[in-house]
This record gives C-alpha cells, structure tokens and sequence, in this order.
C-alpha cells in the first residue's frame, strides 16, 4: 500500500480532524523531551478519539505495514516516542478519562492519555494514593509511564509503575482489542503479559485502558536534608538509611558537581561551602514518622554532616527539594548542552560509579553531575557541554556512552527507569547477552509479526 | 533417541546415584500435593547436584526430545510438578544452598533447592524478612514458589512471590545458562523476561539460582479475630479493613462450614454457637501496630460481631490462627475426600462469590466450604467428599470445575496463586480469549521450541 493509501483510509476510519499531514503538526510530534534527532520523517499524526478508532488505525496500519509510534505526552527521555520513518505517529492524548475511581477495590481505571498528576489528584480526592511520580508527573500520560515502567523518587518505598498496573486492555498489532488478565490483586492463570507490556516501550501492543492499584492514602511527606564533607559519607549515610529498619519514601543525592551548578543557578538556595554531597530522606508514614525523621537525622549526624535541615510542613519540604528538583536545568546551565543518564547498579557501588563518572568527565574534558534516587541505587549522571563546540559535543556524546558501560561493568544497567529507546540501543551489547535480545525480539515477533509497532527501538 | 540412549547420555554426564529408574523413586515423585494422578508413567528420576549438571540434563534432553519436568517439594496444587509420559523428573531439592544474604543491598541470592522457611530463617537471623508465606513454606522451596508465583497470607501487605524476585539464573530448554537481568531493584534495559518466568510453572526456563529482596524486619505480629452473625457482616468487616487506611498483613476469612468442620475436628478451638463468619486481622507495623489494632477492633464491633479476640504475644496468635490454619485438614476429615480450590475475585464479589458456592452445594448435594485470603480477593473453596462414594465423587470434581467458571462470572480468576498446572487445564477457556493462549503457546515456542518443558500443562 503506497503513502496516499493508508492515508485515504484512515480519513475513511476516523472523524475529520483526526488525521493529519501538515509539516508543523508531524515535526511538532517528531521528538521526545530526550532532543535526541527523529531516525526519519513521519507520514501523518494520527490522533484517535476512541479506543475503536485506536484499533482501527492500528489495523489499518498493520494491514498495510506502516509503521505506528504511540506516543502520549512526549516526556521520555531516550527517544522512546520519536518520529520513524514513514510512520504514523499514534497520540493518545485525546483518550483522557479518568473512567473509574473505586474506593471499595482501591483502584482506577483510567484511559492512556490521562497524565499523572490527573490521576494522582483524583485518587487523592478520593482519599487514596497513587505512588508512582516520575518527575514530569505534571505531564506524562499514564499510557506513557506504562511504555517506559516509569520511576520516580518514591520508589524506593512504593515500587515503580509496573507494581501499580493490575492489568490492561490493550489494541494488538492486528487491530485487535484483548485485555490481559481480569482485574484481580492476585492470579496466575497464565503467562505474566500484563507484566511483559509495562515497559516494552510501545513495542508489544498500544495500550487503551489501564486498571490501576491505589494505596490508602499516607501522612504527610517530611524530611531531613543532609551535607556533608565528602561524597563517601553522603553515600554511606544514604546508604545506611536505605538499609533499614526505616524505609523511607524517598531518598535522593546530589553531588558536589550538581550542587556547585545550583548554587551558581540559584545562589540563593544556600548550598553551603564545602558541600560534596547532600542526601535527602523523606517519610510520609501515617505512624511513626517523628521517629523516622529523628533516626534519619542521627544517621547523617553520625556521617559527619555539616549541616542538617529538617522540613516538617509541605512549604519547608519544597524548599528542601529545590536543589534536586533543579539537577537537571542547573547541569544544563553550565554550558548550554546537557545529556541526561539513567543508571542503576546495587547501592554498595554508588560510590564506585559516582568516582569513575568524576575520572571519566577529567579523562574527558566533560562536566558531569551526579544526582537521583540513591535509595534504590538510579542516579541520573548529566553530561554537561556547550553546544556550539564540536569537540565538547562529541566528547559529551562520548562520555554519556560510556557511563552505561560503567554502570554495567559494576552490575547495573544503563537505564533504571527512562527506558532504552533510541538513545540506549548501542549500550544494550554491553547488558543483555545475544541469546537474551533474540529471544526478546523473538517474543516482540510473536505479539507484532509485522514489526509494525515502534520499529528501530528498545531491541 | 530411545529411552535407553537418554539414560546412558545422562549416566555419562552425571555423576553415580544422579539418575534412577527404580520404580518406588520414580514413582514416589510422580504427584504432587494436589493428588492429581500423574499424567503418564515417567523415564527416570533425575537429581543434579550443581548447575552445571542441571545445564547438562536439560541439553541432553533437548537433543534428544525427551520432556522434563522441574520438581521441588512437590507441595504444588494443581499438578503442576506431576510426571509426564517418558519424562525425566528432575528434583532440585538437592541444590540447596543460600549463598549469600546482603544486609546492605537487602537482598538473598539462594538456589532453588532452598525451602521458604530456610530462606525466612537466614533472613530473619541477619535482621531482615523474607515476605512471601505460603502455607506451605517449612517444605516448599524457592524454585516451587518462583515457578507457582506463590503467594500466602501476607500478599496483602507485601505482594506475591513475584514482588520479591531481582533477577534470575535459568538454565533455557537448549541447556544454555542465562541470568535475566542485572541484580538491581529498578532496571527497563529489556523486556521483563524475569517476571515472565516467575508463573510459568516450570515450562519456560529452569531456575538454577534466584536474587531475591529482602525487607527490613517488621514489629511483631499481633492479631484480632472476630465472629459474626452472618457472612455478609463478616465480608463487609473484612472489606471495610481492606480498603484502608491501615493496610494489615494478614486479612482472612473462614466461611459457617468451615468453621462447622474446624468445631467438629477440634472441638476446644472454641467455635462460637452461631457462628457464620470469622475474620482475622493481623498488624506486623513497627509503629502503630496499637493503633491499627484498636481500629480493627472498632471496624468488627461496628459490623456487629459476635465476639472479638486479641492476640498480642505470638503464643496467643497462634491460637487465634488454628481455626484458619485447619482449614483444609478439617474439611477433608468431613467426609474424607476433598479438593482444594484457589479463586481471586474483587473484593466487592466475595459475598456473591461464596454464596454462589453455597448454591452450587446444594444443587450438587456436595459440601463447600470457604476460607483464605479475604484481604487480596483471593479464597480457596474446599469440596468435601466420600472418595468411596463414585457419585460424590463425580459431584465433587465436577464442583471443582464450575467452582472456577463462578470466580471468572464474577470478574475473577480460577487461580490465585496455586498455579493451572494440569488441575486447571479445562478452566483456561473461561478466561483467556483464543487469541491469548495462542500468543502464551507461542512465547512459550521461542524460549522452549521443542516443547521439553513441562508438557501438557499451563497452557
């Protein structure tokens, strides 16, 4: 089937308006917050109203192998939902209702193009809890967070978006709408593909509905802050909290790069001098909590810090938040350019993978910081260049390589939460052994014969 | 290749002692604790001492077609683990060992010979917690568990087997050795491969050694049971503690006729005259356990309970736990005969779940009791029988079945947690579509093309 065909029956599909081809609208939709380029130019974005309009443009497409890329809010960060060639970019946007809130069965059932903080409000209307918070929550779809099995700073306590999801409806390569599993908390009846799909990024089928687990709601987030004199008492302290008995709700490290970058972003955020670490514990335990606070700032005292901050109100908890939420915008302050990592690798090794970043960036002649959830061993090196250099920006594109190298060569893997896309392809050698990525692109053969569904990703 | 050349191939791989054909020890391995009959006479027993001689039979017995069936305790309740025509039965019981408990990185790298309640016990000694519990835990071992996706008394709090597993070390139908993934807690680099062999009941791979999370340890467990009046105010109590805010980790239900057995097997149990329902709570929090405690409390008297007990030191518990605990044995001394369901619905469906059970009793003039997991939706009915009487037992297992298409009406699954195994094979149709199993039989092609292992079941 040649361009104009598939074009002429999706317009025979779907209501106008649904479909279009005009430059602005594809190339607006071509790349995802990742900035990495499109592999190739798009033929239409195509945007269904419908979970029926959703299955007949995957039929539609399968039926005339064109590929299709899912895409929600363009949040990602490894290119995961950017432009192929040919392709039809498939938004979920428009598919935005939150269908069921259920207070008895702790659970939502909520359309992909619903966003995060959408979802997290309403359970939290309802008196419930929804964990997962990736850190563009504000924006990203639930259909999105499910692609990539996003993260965020609370997983260290709630887990990440796969341990929220109880099961899926879903549109096949073939145009065909099944649900996974029924929506029960337990069952075994067959192959976990509920599970299969969270995270597949697109590859495995199009998401349509997803029922999620809410939790009863937790007290109020406080916090401890922590700064200390060297980066191995930040990560021993953060460590010796992540060990127990206290689990706390978030865990987070910034390292002296990233904070001499917010303190020169915002000289007002009152990084003091000689900071070469700060470690951040939260707890939102209903019962507790003062306990909690007390032991995480015994421990950091015990570390050596310099100064402890403590927040008990959500105004005094923000502040303490500021210089992590500003890793990323201060790195990329630095000079212009930046390329956001997502390793992960067993906690007793953060120190090691923290140091050889720092040797890597002078071997290199690249700035790189450090921060993230320490907590469950994901921190997010960002690779700091000016973009007007050739050499800065190779060297960059170099060093952001070969942090997922070092992450594996200490057990890790090269992306904790942000997934594989376009952006983590080459490092896959280095993670999964041959035998493994066939049998994974065997399975994607299984749900998509065609490889209709987001080609040139995450395999 | 004939039965003797398989027999030789594996003489000459294994060491003396590894491989029998002698009746009574192929035999005594050929069922598992359902008492399902096996499905065909098996070829030999097979007991590898190391991975590498596990590697080495399921190889050989590529090459030469001949099945295998991986076997742990043989605990299993749907014949999951039960011989197959010409098979090699290969027990893992021997790789036994825990290999390393980390206290730092909270977790467990065991091989699957290992028992839960071992696992439980090196946890429990290092400080740490081991959460999964299924009844069967002094005999059941991690592989069994990983293979069922087991489940137990505790999943309402802490999740299923599957929650606990990091990664896994699997020996694949063509006997090449594989770790899943990297041994950190958050990880997206491929497809889920290690959640997709949890549950798989042994068809898709063979654990050889398993990485698996560890919690710090929680307070100590204190209980609060209570009788009611009728079911329904027994199932709303239990729902009302269920859906928040205190999430306990224990939340059990026993229906009048299990409760009715329990009296008549052990009278001093102290089954209250008028008894139609009796629910437990547990709290193991570490802070806040009086709390919750008085709010359970204040939830059964609201639902008008008939009475109420508290167990505060674990000797007290265990008394509260015996009625729960008997279950099973109690309802097989009924009559003598029984078989053991395993059911998950929504908790809003519990109510209609067990009186439909109660309907089908009386059409089948056979004897259904009920009792398990309320918390998480998850109930094993319990078909009583005179195995001597060929129409009860015609009645029963014809309970058995339709005892699954009523969990699945309800929006259910006809398996919880014990797996399809063979008990189950005929229930699948009632609750995936066609299009599902096709795709499992499929995945189940890439990673095991010639069909080895575990025939005939899960699918």
């Amino acid at each position: 089937m040649s361009d104009p065909d598939i074009l002429a029956t999706l317009r025979d599909l779907l209501p106008d308006g649904t479909v279009s081809t005009a430059d602005a609208a594809v190339l607006g939709r071509s790349i995802d917050a990742s900035g990495a380029p499109a592999i190739g130019a798009a033929l239409a974005l195509v945007q269904p109203r419908s979970t029926e309009q959703v299955a007949a443009v995957v039929g539609a497409a399968n039926a005339a192998g064109v590929p299709v890329v899912p895409q929600g809010a363009l949040t990602g960060l490894a290119g995961g939902a950017n432009a192929v060639p040919g392709a039809l970019l498939l938004d979920l946007s428009a598919l935005n209702r939150i269908l069921h809130i259920d207070v008895e069965e702790r659970l939502a059932v909520v359309q992909p193009g619903v966003t995060v903080a959408e979802l997290a409000a309403a359970a939290s209307a309802a008196g419930l809890f929804y964990a997962p918070d990736p850190a563009s929550a504000e924006w990203a779809t639930i259909g999105g967070t499910i692609a990539t099995n996003a993260g965020g700073m609370r997983c260290i306590k709630y887990g990440v978006t796969r341990d929220a999801v109880r099961t899926l409806e879903v549109v096949l390569a073939d145009g065909s709408l099944v649900r996974t599993r029924p929506s029960t908390i337990k069952g075994v009846a067959g192959l976990d593909l509920t599970g299969l799909i969270v995270g597949s990024e697109g590859t495995l089928a199009v998401v349509t509905e997803a029922t999620l687990s809410l939790l009863p709601a937790p007290g109020p987030s406080r916090g401890v802050s922590a700064v200390f004199p060297t980066l191995a008492a930040g990560i021993a302290a953060s460590n010796a909290i992540a060990a127990g008995p206290n689990v706390p709700s978030t865990l987070e490290l910034l390292d002296d790069i990233v904070l001499g970058a917010v303190d020169a972003y915002l000289p007002h955020a009152g990084i003091p001098i000689g900071a070469k670490a700060w470690v951040l514990a939260i707890t939102d335990s209903v019962h507790g909590a003062d306990a909690e606070l007390s032991a995480f700032e015994r421990i950091f005292r015990e570390h050596g810090a310099l100064t402890v901050d403590r927040a008990d109100t959500p105004i005094e908890l923000d502040r303490l938040l500021t210089a992590r939420r500003l890793l990323n915008q201060a790195m990329r302050a630095l000079r212009g350019g930046s390329l956001n990592g997502d390793v992960s690798v067993p906690r007793s090794r953060l120190l090691a993978l923290v140091e050889r970043f720092a040797a890597l960036a002078n071997e290199l002649h690249v700035v790189i910081g450090v921060g993230g959830h320490a907590g469950d061993g994901n921190l997010h090196p960002v690779v700091a260049f000016d973009p007007g250099d050739p050499e800065q920006v190779a060297a960059a594109h170099e060093a952001y390589q070969r942090i997922s190298g070092i992450a594996q060569q200490l057990g890790g893997t090269m992306t904790g939460e942000h997934g594989v896309g376009i952006e983590k392809l080459a490092a896959l050698d280095g993670e999964l052994p041959p035998r493994l990525r066939e049998m994974q692109r065997a399975i994607k053969a299984v749900l998509d014969p065609n490889g209709i569904l987001n080609p040139g990703k995450k395999y």
